[in-house]
C-alpha cells in the first residue's frame, strides 16, 4: 500500500458531520458553522526540518513558509484568511533568538494578510524542527471555489511563472490571496487549486471529480527564470518539465468557461500589471494529459515524464 | 531564557485581530465569527513518539490520546467539539496498519462525542511519529468559561482522581465534555483548567489573573488508586504529591461561589453518580498555594513539593 492508497483508505472510514461540507481532499475543509453568508475554511500544515527546509534556512523563512502555504491553501479556495494557530516541534535544546525569528517571519506575512495568531503550542521533537499551521478562514458561500467544477472545453490558467522554486521561491512565495479573491469576485471560476506538487501533480486534482482529461500548450507554460538557469546544470531538468512537475510553485490553477478566457485575460492584465497570468491550455473530455509542442501532441503521464525529460 | 519566558516573550508580539476575543493563554483560543450566540473556539494539541507515547504504546491508543487531549481543552472551556484535522508525521517507512489503528482510536473517541474529522494531512518526520490535532469547538457566548474569573472565597472543585496517571490513565481518559457543559449550564462557574501539568502546576492559572492565592485541604484530595499503587515502590513519590503533580490527569479543576458548592454538590450526586466530584480548598486574597494537614498550614511552592516529599 503506498501513500495515497492509505489516505484514500483511512478518509473512507473519517466520521463526518452535517457541519461538514467538503471534507479530505480539497485544498481546505469546508465548513458550515451557521453564519448566514460565510462558510469557515480549516486547513492544517506542516513544515518539517530536512524535509521542507535545512538546518542552514534562515529562521524567519521557515516561519514565512509554514504560513504561507497554508495561506496559498486559502487562497485556493477564495478566501480570506481570519485566525492561524501555530505548533512549534524543538529539540529540547532550542536557540530562543532562532525560535523569535520564526516568529518573526511567520508575524510579518500573517500582519501583511490581516491574520491573527491566536497562540498555540511548543512542544519537544528531540531530532528536528517541525512548524505546523492551523488556519481558519471565511468565504463567501456563493464565492467558494472547489477542485471538482472543471467542464470540457475550459481554458486552463496559471498565475505566475513555474518550475525552480528550491532556489528560493519556496521560502518567499507570494500566496495569491487577492488574487483569487478578485477572480472569484469577477467571474465564474470553475475550479481552482495552488500548486505545490506542480502542474503535472495538480491539474489531475481538478480533472479527477468528472474524469476529464487536459491538452496544454509547451510554448504557453510559464517558465521560471530560476528553471532556466537550474537547467544549465549538467544533468538537470529541461527547463519545461523542471516547470511541469518542480512544486512548491504556489501558484493559482485554475479554469474558466473558454468564453471568459480572453476578457479574464484583459482585465487581468488591468487589475494585477506585475504579475503573469497564463492561459496553457483547455480541459477535455478525453481523460488524461496531454502536451501540444510544435511538432506532435504528446500523453503526459507519470511515465511520460521520464521520457520527456529525455527529449 | 526558559521556555516560559520564551512563549511570554513571543506571545506578546503575536498579530491578532477583531475577531480573537481570547488569544493565547486560556486551554482554547476563543473566536467571534459573526455567529449570534455562539464563540468558536479554536486548539491544536501534539503529541510525539517518545514524549507523550512510546514506541510500545497501542497504535489504537495514541490516536485516542492525541484527539482526547484537544476534547478536554474543549471541555475546559464548557464547549462543544465540532471538527477536527489530523496532522500525521510520520517516518517514511510507515507501517500502513499501525496507523490505521492510530485511526481507529482516533475515530472511534470521535464518534462518541459527534466530532467531524473533516481531513489533514500525512507528512514525513524522519525519526519518529507525530500526531498533532486542530480542533474547532463552539460554546454559546453566555456559557463559555476562561481560566480568569476567579474571587476570594471561592469553592475549588475537581473531578475524578488526581495522580498515577502515567500507569495508564494518560492514553484512556474520558475528556469530561458533558460534565463541563453541565456545569457550566446549571451553575455559576467562575472559572475553569483541565489539569495537564498536575493540580499544582494548572491551580495557579486559575487565580494568576486575580493574584489570588489558595488553601488545599490535604485530606480532600481525591488521590487515584493507581498513584497509591505507585507510591508503594521505592522511591517513589508519595500518593498525595503524586496527586499533586504528577499531570496528565485530564480532569476538570473550577471554581464556584462559596455558597454554590452544597448544592452543586448535590446536583452533581444525581448527574453523575459514577464520577467523583471533590472540593478541595478555597480561593484566598493571599497569593501562593497553601496545603492544610492535621498539623499545619504548609506553604505549597516548587521547592515546597520537595520538602513535602520528603515528609
Amino acid at each position: 500500500m503506498n501513500e495515497f492508497e492509505l489516505i484514500a483508505r483511512l478518509t473512507r472510514t473519517l466520521p463526518t458531520a452535517e457541519c461538514v461540507r467538503v471534507g479530505p481532499g480539497d485544498d481546505c475543509a469546508v465548513l458550515d458553522l451557521g453564519l448566514a453568508s460565510e462558510f469557515v475554511l480549516f486547513k492544517t500544515d506542516a513544515v518539517v526540518e530536512g524535509v521542507h527546509f535545512t538546518a542552514s534556512t534562515p529562521p524567519a523563512k521557515i516561519g514565512r513558509k509554514a504560513l504561507g502555504r497554508c495561506l496559498s491553501d486559502i487562497a485556493a479556495m477564495a478566501g480570506r484568511p481570519a485566525c492561524a494557530l501555530v505548533t512549534l516541534a524543538l529539540p529540547r535544546q532550542f536557540d530562543a533568538a532562532f525560535i523569535e525569528a520564526i516568529y518573526d517571519g511567520l508575524n510579518t506575512l500573517a500582519q501583511n494578510h490581516a491574520v491573527a495568531i491566536a497562540g498555540g503550542e511548543t512542544t519537544t521533537n528531540p531530532d528536528r524542527i517541525l512548524v505546523s499551521i492551523a488556519m481558519l478562514g471565511l468565504v463567501a458561500k456563493d464565492r467558494c471555489v472547489l477542485r471538482a467544477g472543471a467542464q470540457p472545453g475550459d481554458a486552463i490558467f496559471v498565475t505566475g511563472e513555474l518550475g525552480g522554486s528550491l532556489a528560493g521561491k519556496h521560502l518567499d512565495f507570494e500566496p495569491r490571496l487577492n488574487e483569487a479573491r478578485w477572480l472569484a469576485g469577477n467571474f465564474p471560476v470553475h475550479c481552482m487549486i495552488d500548486i505545490s506538487d506542480g502542474l503535472a501533480g495538480d491539474l489531475p486534482h481538478l480533472l479527477a471529480a468528472n474524469a476529464l482529461g487536459a491538452e496544454l500548450l509547451a510554448r504557453a507554460i510559464p517558465v521560471s527564470a530560476a528553471a532556466r538557469r537550474a537547467a544549465a546544470t549538467l544533468g538537470a531538468k529541461p527547463p519545461l518539465l523542471a516547470a511541469l512537475t518542480d512544486g512548491e510553485d504556489f501558484e493559482l490553477l485554475f479554469t474558466v468557461a473558454g468564453r471568459d478566457a480572453v476578457p479574464l485575460i484583459d482585465a487581468w492584465k488591468a487589475q494585477f500589471p506585475g504579475l503573469p497570468l497564463s492561459c496553457i491550455g483547455k480541459v477535455t473530455e478525453t481523460p488524461g494529459l496531454r502536451l501540444r509542442t510544435e511538432h506532435a501532441v504528446e500523453p503526459l503521464t507519470a511515465p511520460g515524464y521520464v521520457h520527456f525529460a529525455g527529449n
